[in-house]
């Protein structure tokens, strides 16, 4: 049951918040020992605020959560790839794996640098759901325009 | 009176608090039209929150401050080179221009990306008050070992 679809999953609903709130349908949790201790989805409308990213929301979430800075021990589900600002919050936060859905061409990470950005001893997995997760963003988007 | 130095000076001075509470000795502060509207050290023991940088922390300021979720007419003016996660926030807010003192060779963005992190209008501006900035941080570190 406890699969990276089934986490994922939980991303996604969280994603879907996002959307039905006008904000860029981004979704995470973040999972230690199968149990999702943090979740949050994009808020940057909300706060007002451009850093407010799922990611970033998610890991401070657990931070306060776990009273810990560092995180080897999760995995933080993401419905998009993460971008430059992102990745460096998984590395700051040593979080040991990270799971993401739809690639993002425009802001991901890939775009920027060609070396790993996160921690060394990050396991990195792509493409799960990713249909999905990309296909609520370019719904989203389409309605923008 | 209002030069790069004397705004420099200010964040060494955030840096200097970060350093008497046993923080990474980094400063920030956010200025727009020769006002500080914002500014911010590193509390990433304090908050317990591995994402608590003086950049994030002065512009989640910035934007509660002024109600608005892009800075281009600001400069912010930090006491490191900032890091990959700090660009991205930079990008994200769109600030208009970005001041640093001491380069970063461990953990600065140019380890890790050859392409500009920034935005593409921003304007960069490095080395202010260098050598006081890297003394700051030589000295906390040399403490630590």
């Amino acid at each position: 049951m406890f699969t990276d679809e089934y986490f994922m999953r939980q991303a996604l609903r969280e994603a879907e918040s996002a959307y039905d709130k006008d904000e860029v349908p981004v979704g995470a949790v973040v999972v230690i020992e199968n149990k999702i201790i943090a979740k949050a989805y994009n808020q940057v409308e909300l706060l007002n605020d451009a850093t407010a990213h799922a990611e970033m929301l998610a890991l401070t979430a657990a931070f306060n959560f776990l009273g810990t800075k560092y995180l080897p021990d999760a995995i933080l589900y993401v419905t998009d790839e993460p971008c430059l600002m992102c990745c460096g919050a998984l590395y700051w936060g040593k979080v040991g794996r990270i799971v993401y859905g739809a690639s993002d061409e425009k802001n991901g990470f890939q775009k920027f640098t060609s070396i790993n950005p996160f921690h060394q001893k990050a396991i990195i997995t792509k493409g799960v759901l990713q249909e999905e997760c990309a296909f609520l963003m370019k719904s989203f988007f389409k309605n923008k325009r």
